[in-house]
């Protein structure tokens, strides 16, 4: 058994894992990040996209903002369309100067990385079987390293940032912890096309067929959703055939995607999940090991930000002051943000799908929603704030 | 047959219909009102009595808002209860001076009698059989007089304003029009209680156990509301089980409900319908012949008023410039803010009731949403301004 130290163990080298382990650093206190996959893996797993104002200043101001500064596309709006037209919510205009940036999640994993290896900080990549121990008073994580020696590391706390089927989860004891769930009766299919974009910002189409939104990846690459059946086989699906299904959704006033090949095609599920309290002892999770978002409200990755956020002050306030109030806190602070995003994100869920049990008053309805948020200028503002960031101080 | 003659028969004497005759006679534009009820039942029905701050602007500007201004309640914000704490909406600041005033629809009506009365309007109270003939081209409205005497009433147009169960909603072929309906799975139970107020504002509460309203009519009668079954059996709820049901759902942090002797009860189903188009040939529906909102927004009588007012302008243009452009226009008119209506008393509706179907995450969501409308000032904003109401113009 080979016998490793450090402060806090994190496992998990995403979104939460990595910015957590670069910002304790920041802060004077060591980590270690174990992850099961390769960096290669990592490096390379597409994911979402939508950068929060937050999340990009948090990069920009913690030095690791660089490539998403000359490479993110900055968006000061979206457009919601319905009833053949669009209509822009001014993100930009209505929250005084804020606004989202389109740079792939795993992108911000790629200068994380690079990052913390500059510095000297541990990263084990293809960590075997993490099992949390003990955490009530010796936290220890013990792994198979690469080489196939089985490690112990011993830590004063555990960060589980191992997303939705990490052991974080389970290795909180069953009597104190809850968890919340809601599961839609759709999902989204995504496809990858090269094509030009055909249109500047994303568009968050309702219509009577379904939901649909149209996305950028690059200049030559984008990236079009739209909502089906979640056991949709993406092989019955041809390019004329997706095509054809998200023109329909789409198109009107004069406005016709930019068609080109298809080179990606799948189905992913749309779900809501919260676990609470989201500590227990001295593990303490964040990200999708804490809660999952349907990606509507683009917040699963940025809310993995402000999770870490939160849980660094906490840390740095007990290494610093010798004070836990602020790890007594981690929990509920985040959990506020945590239920807010979680209504975001069901907001603009429901707001824009096909039910298969909404009345014709329904959908009607529906549409009068979308005519307030973007005919009512406080309506508008709400939506924006919500999607640009709440905040994080 | 007693033949009459007038420009626009108006069927029913409820807010719709008397205002409407009011606005016309104030344009120059004859009118006879029609009801099937006596002037007392009219006057003593007790319904809604939440005025938007457009409905008393309008009554005042008017002519009739003098009892209004003494009598009625003028309210600066309402209460959000939930948590076991309460939290304002502050109507007044939100909207730059804007406000409610509770006073009784019974008392509206009476004020909108007197003034036509007093100006030598026509209304003929217990007119029986109300029949609507050739709307396409010589609109009639047969009904027998309380004298017994057959009358045929023949007008350029006809407003229906006779409420759900009139015959102007019948009138209409059936292949031109469509209706939208939802049904909710609730009640609410309502009492009518001696005591002074609990509260100097309107409080809607949200509980485990089901929505709450506290309302007031006077300094010693208050309007309470609890949801409940739309089945439920008001003879199987003593006083002291109505009490403890709603102390139940609204006490907390120091506040309780002031008790007193219940002596009205009774249930009220809530739904949601829109008629479209409002318009057949010569025939014009407005009101509740038109739509039924659930009474969680207070929109009903609002609303009436201000498809008479679309309505009024649209007969006055007519008149005056002998154009049928604002006729034509006045369906499409009326329903962008009817569904905008519907859309925010269904709106207040779900964030508000407990819904059998509903699980612990979505109880938690409907919590967040609360925190969001009650925490973020443009969220605040938006309610406050529908709860207002929107402009007119």
């Amino acid at each position: 058994m080979r016998a490793l130290k450090t402060q806090v163990a994190i496992i998990g080298a995403g979104p939460a894992g990595l910015m957590l382990s670069h910002l304790l650093h920041l802060a004077g206190i060591r980590s270690v990040v174990l992850d099961r996959r390769s960096r290669e893996q990592i490096e390379t797993t597409i994911r979402a996209g939508v950068l929060e104002q937050n999340t990009v200043d948090l990069m920009v101001e913690t030095g690791v903002g660089e490539r998403l500064k000359c490479q993110g596309f900055n968006h000061h709006g979206f457009e919601f369309r319905f009833g053949g037209e669009g209509r822009r919510i001014d993100l930009y205009n209505l929250t005084g100067g804020r606004s989202v940036t389109v740079y792939p999640q795993h992108e911000v994993l790629k200068d994380l990385i690079a990052a913390r290896l500059a510095a000297g900080g541990e990263i084990v990549f293809e960590a075997a079987d993490a099992q949390i121990l003990d955490i009530g008073q010796a936290p220890r994580v013990r792994f198979m390293a690469p080489d196939g020696a089985l490690c112990e590391l011993a830590a004063d706390f555990i960060a589980g940032c191992d997303g939705s089927y990490g052991p974080s989860r389970e290795a909180m004891p069953a009597g104190e912890r809850e968890d919340y769930q809601r599961i839609y009766p759709f999902g989204w299919f995504g496809i990858l096309a090269e094509a030009p974009p055909s249109s500047d910002e994303l568009i968050y189409a309702r219509h009577d067929r379904g939901f649909a939104l149209i996305s950028t990846r690059s200049p030559g690459v984008q990236r079009m959703y739209f909502q089906c059946d979640p056991a949709e086989n993406p092989d019955d699906w041809s390019e004329d055939r997706i095509w054809a299904e998200l023109q329909a959704r789409v198109s009107g006033n004069g406005f016709r995607l930019k068609e080109g090949r298809i080179f990606q095609k799948g189905v992913v599920p749309m779900r809501s999940y919260v676990r609470q309290p989201m500590q227990s002892g001295r593990l303490f999770i964040a990200g999708d090991a804490a809660h999952t978002v349907p990606p509507t409200g683009a917040k699963g990755l940025n809310l993995a930000v402000a999770d870490v956020f939160v849980l660094s002050r906490a840390l740095e306030r007990f290494y610093t002051a010798g004070t836990a109030d602020g790890l007594e806190a981690y929990s509920a602070t985040a959990l506020r943000r945590i239920w807010r995003a979680q209504h975001f994100s069901w907001w603009m869920t429901s707001m824009l799908h096909r039910f298969a049990d909404a009345s014709e008053f329904d959908r009607r309805r529906q549409v009068a929603e979308l005519d307030m948020v973007t005919s009512s200028p406080a309506a508008a503002r709400t939506i924006a704030e919500n999607y640009v960031g709440l905040p994080l101080h």
